[in-house]
This record gives structure tokens, sequence and C-alpha cells, in this order.
């Protein structure tokens, strides 16, 4: 997309003659190659896009997706898609698509040493510049297509988070649960979980990257749940937390606070706003309350074409928030051995503040065991 | 593992003096981190394993994922496991527990080019050693222990494939198809797909590498459906193909023809054979059929932590089968514009032939609409 391409060159070098992004196999695959060619499905194993400075792009295809490749490249004026054999054929079309090339800039933090050194033999007298810093900035701002996407996503996880209650059920284990979010994700329409789901029953909810296991759902027990879909390549990612039977007043003072905090935190989000200080605002509340100590990660992250895409929120973050990104606001609290809450939502940052991506209720759920 | 980490010793140069294996950010991370490091769950991005010529591994972990790996360390008194706190941090334990290292080892196939540059900046005055041809060429055949995973991970795909014609109704699409049999093999215990399911209702069943989309189940239709679980980090694939109502008798043929094929190719496959004549054995049943042409793909893959691990088997792969090797054989044959068949299995070789490790019934199934 020539937007993209150009986006991405405001940020490289005036010497860079090209930027090349080439993919590995799977899951050595360079998301951004997917940010300039907007193709909405397919591997892509090995191929190739050269981005040029008047903001063309030249896609090289195995014969394999070639179809797909010419479909998404049938709408867009400023792409070329070429096939490519094999990986000599692909070496003899890149020298051609590049006779004088200079400068090229590669994105270093998706490409593998093994492609880079094929490239660099290929190209013996060329410079290297690392895109990684100017693809991220770029990417960190969505564009109107990518923020469809990624509240399409967001509205399928708010969907899935709406019908856990109805999943709820002694005797139901942590692998279970997950399965049943994760199929109710695919009836929604995603293609995909974005990431190994998260259900955490009683203490294993105190641990916020828990991965699911056998442990069975008791009457009593607090349940975090953090999971998120893939549509069209872009990511969401959720975390509600419920609990399960006779009610706990502890735990409901737990969500009370969280739920505080996510909000004084979204009261501050806004073009201009630094990424720490967010972070700040929900941690004060946290710290303001007998809690205190026990919110142990960063407020939240961006999302993207990946699940962290970008940068994160963390008393760290110098990142200036600004109108267009698309970030998480988890905050949560962890009482080892007991439990844990964590609220997690998608928005994207406005001139004004924040728009909510996800849409599901916040409320502490008490479900009936 | 002490033996793994002294099987890939054995591919290296006698010069090397460690292999340091280090991950990035999710997808990018090196599955041979988790060859050496038998962890069965977390994602340990940004660790770092450093193997020794005596067996010894150090792991690198960051303090969120420190207990997994404890706990993985445990039961192998070769490992030693060190947390980290930050990037600053892990470059001064790596510097510490490598002091005089002149040569070292490094998977270039999957180390990101990044990376690669922040290690070889810690050790200016290092050699480099490509290890990816030594770790691909240990991995490829499997242990004990492996073979257990890839196992339970074939049984998942194969229950699964047994309940698909329980599926199967008018109207339902391929989204939702696909979604049920991920949701199936989430409840038989998988840790998640080992990759994007396809399902192909009839013209789409023609495409071998088709993403599922809205197409819904007419009566008459053919069924292509190829997926996997992985169990532990370890990966199955399975492929088989349905005939939904009235009986097609071309499709019948087809199928009869597929079955044959893979029959032949197995029946060649043991200790010693050489991958492209397990191909050959195959591609010869059906180019003496009506289907002549129609097998357009190579006739399979080594499996293992990954789906796509080590070698393909097509008419060009001198690759010698070895006992201990775990395979796919998965010919098909592909009708444009009407349907498929694929019939895809995964087998171990051993000294004599070979061993299913999938175990669904393999005849062409007619379902009634």
């Amino acid at each position: 997309m020539k937007a993209r391409v150009l986006r991405v060159f405001e940020q490289l070098d005036a010497h860079t003659d090209a930027l090349v992004l080439q993919n590995s196999i799977d899951p050595h695959l360079d998301q951004s190659f997917f940010y300039l060619f907007d193709v909405p499905s397919g591997l892509f194993e090995g191929s190739v896009a050269i981005a040029h400075r008047d903001g063309r792009l030249d896609v090289l295809s195995s014969l394999l997706e070639e179809e797909s490749a010419r479909q998404a490249a049938k709408h867009d004026s400023s792409v070329t898609v070429h096939a490519m054999k094999d990986n000599a054929d692909r070496e003899k079309i890149v020298k051609k698509l590049l006779p004088n090339a200079g400068t090229i800039a590669l994105n270093f933090r998706e490409l593998t040493h093994e492609t880079f050194l094929q490239i660099e033999k290929a190209f013996p007298s060329a410079k290297w510049a690392d895109a990684s810093a100017a693809v991220r900035k770029a990417r960190m701002i969505k564009d109107t297509s990518e923020i469809a996407r990624l509240e399409k996503a967001a509205l399928i996880g708010s969907a899935v988070a709406k019908k856990i209650p109805s999943m709820l059920r002694t005797g139901i284990t942590e692998l279970e649960l997950a399965a049943e979010i994760e199929y109710a994700m695919g009836r929604e329409g995603a293609a995909g979980r974005s990431f190994a789901t998260i259900a955490g029953f009683g203490p294993d909810g105190a641990e916020p990257h828990f991965a699911p296991g056998g442990r069975k759902l008791e009457p009593g027990m607090s349940i975090v749940c953090d999971f998120g879909a893939f549509y069209e390549r872009y990511a969401s990612d959720i975390t509600r937390s419920f609990h399960f039977g006779p009610r706990d007043a502890e735990m409901k003072h737990v969500h009370d606070t969280v739920f505080a905090a996510q909000e004084a935190a979204l009261a501050v989000v806004r073009d201009g706003a630094i990424a720490k200080d967010v972070h700040g605002a929900a941690a004060k509340v946290i710290d303001a309350s007998p809690f205190r100590g026990r919110f142990t990660h960063g407020l939240g992250h961006s999302i993207g074409l990946a699940v962290h895409d970008g940068f994160g929120m963390n008393p760290l973050s110098e990142e200036p928030l600004q109108t267009g990104m698309t970030i998480t606001i988890e905050p949560g609290i962890y009482l080892p051995g007991k439990g844990g809450v964590r609220i997690e939502d998608d928005i994207v940052v406005t001139d004004e503040g924040y728009r909510f991506l996800t849409k599901a209720p916040r409320e502490y759920l008490e479900v009936a065991a």
C-alpha cells in the first residue's frame, strides 16, 4: 500500500534506496511484509517485498500463493506481483528489481541472520541500514483500514467475553475453558487465536502469564480469562475476571480497585500523554489501596499485526501516545495463593481521549455455582 | 538435555567452544532452544541457552518464567538456570559464562539479525559458526521422549479425524468446520493447533494450501481437512478427505488412487530409503492413473517441534531416511474446479519399515447428506 510505504520512508535515512523485507519459514515471517502488502491470508514463506521511495511495492511470491498475491494486488496499482519458481529465481528477480541499489534497508528485528547473509551475498557492494525503528514507528499509528480490522478482532473477543459466564460449571478444567473460549472465537469469525489463551482458576489466576492446566473449577474460586482473536491478520487482546459461587468480599474489593485503576488510566489517555504517566495513573490507585505492590506488570502495550506490537506501557516508557495508536489498558492485582483480577480493554487513542475497540461489560461478574 | 547437546556437538566443528541459542520476541523464537531445554510450556522470549561441549546447558530466563525454568531443570542435572533482570543483566551473565570463547556457534536460521548484532557486539573478538545444519540434523532423529509426544499429538489429531463425519451438515461453512476441528483438538488435550486448519469444500479442496472461508457445504461436495495439534511443543499433521451426499464415481476413483499412492510410498519407507524415491513411489501410482499430473506437491516432510521440521520429500530430495525420523506421507490429487483428495499420516521410520503415529481410518468416507 503506497501510503504505508511512504510512511515508512518518512522515517528512513534520505540515502536509503529501497526497503527489502524477506520472510523465512513460518514462524520466522516478517509481519511488516503484511503491513506493506495487504493480503488478508496466506503464509508467504520465502516471499520478498521491495518497497521503493516513490511508494511502489514489488512483491515476490511462490507459485503456490501467486493467485492470492495477484488477487490482493488487483485493487492496488502501486503493487507489482512477481512469481518466483525457486530460491535462485528469487535472487535473480530481486537483483533485476534493484540494479543500482547503494543503501538497502532491512528489518533486522524480523529477519533471520541466515536470510540476511543470503541477501548480503546477492548485493556484495550494498550498504545495509536497519529499518526496525522506522517500520515500528510507521506501524504504531494505524490507518482506517487497520482500525476497522482491529475493531472486528476486538468485537470477536468481546462477544466471547460475554459468553464466558455460560461456560462456567463446577469441575470444568482450565484447559477445557480455554478450548471453549477459542472455539467461540472461531464461531464468531476469528482466523485463529492471537496468543495462547490464559484461563486461571483460584491461585492460578494470581500468575499473570499462567498457562492453563488441569485445575478444576470449584465454587469460591476467582477466574481470570485473557485471550484474543486474529481477524485478517490483526489481533485483539481482552481480559475479563469472574468469581464463581459464594461471594468473596476481598476479591470484590480487588476487582473494584482494578476497575478504578483502569478508569484512572483511561482518564489520562489522549494524544500527547506519555505512556509511563498512563501506567502511573493506574498504579497510583492500586498503591493507595490495601493491595499496594500487587500490580506486578506493565499497564499495557501497543497492538496491531502482533499482540505485542511496538511498545509497552510501564513505569519506564517515555513513548508519547498519538492519535491512531491502538493499545491495551490492563491493570491487575494478584494475591498469591488466592487469586487475581485483571481487566483489559483495547482502545484507539484520539485527539481528545480514546475510543473503546473492545465492548464487553467490565463489571465483576459473580456467577452462581 | 545432555544427550541432545552432545548430539548437536557431534555435528559441529571440533573448534566450536559453545553453542548459543537466543530467542527474540514471539514469534521469533528458536525452536532448538526447546530441543535442548526440555520445558513443556512458556514463551521464553529473550531467553538464552548456552550449550557446552561436555553436555552442560546454561539457561537464562526472565524473572517472569524463572519458576517454570527451575521446575524443568529440577530433573536434569546437566542444566543450570540463571535468572536475568533485563537485557544488560543478560549480557553480563552470558559474558561470565563464556569467558574465553573463541568460536561460538549460533543457529543462523532461527536467530534474528538484530539479535545476532547484539551478540556480536558482546563478543567482539569471537568467531561465528552457523549451527543451522548441525541443529537440523540432530533434531531430525527423534529420541524416545520426543516420539512419545509426537505420538500423543498424532493421537489427538486422529481422535478428531474420526469425529469429522459427525460435524458435517448441509450449510456449515469451511470456517465453522475449521473451528469445530480445532475445538475438538483442544478438548482432546491439544495445547493449540500446530498450523492454521485447512477445510476446503468442493472446488476449494482442489487448492492444496487453501485457507477456509465462507463457502457452505452442499450435498455432492468432497471435503479436504488438513489439521494438527501441538502437545508439549510437538506437532502432528493429518489430512482426511470425505465425500458429502450422493456418491461421485470420479472422486471415489481419485480417492482409491491416492490411497494406493500412499500405500506404495509406505511400502518403500525404511532406514536408508532416499526421500525422493519415496515420493517417486507415490507419484508413479498417480502418473499411471487418469489423474496424471494432478499430484502437485511434495509427498511429505519431517515433523517435530515444528510442523515443517527439517526436510521435505519431493522429487529432488536426496535425504536418506533414518530410523527415528518422523515424517508425514501425504499424496493428493486435485481436480481444479471440482475437488481434491489428500490422505496424510505421520509415521516414524524404523529399521525394517515404519510405524504409524496417526491412527484414524484412511478409507474414503461417504457421509450421508
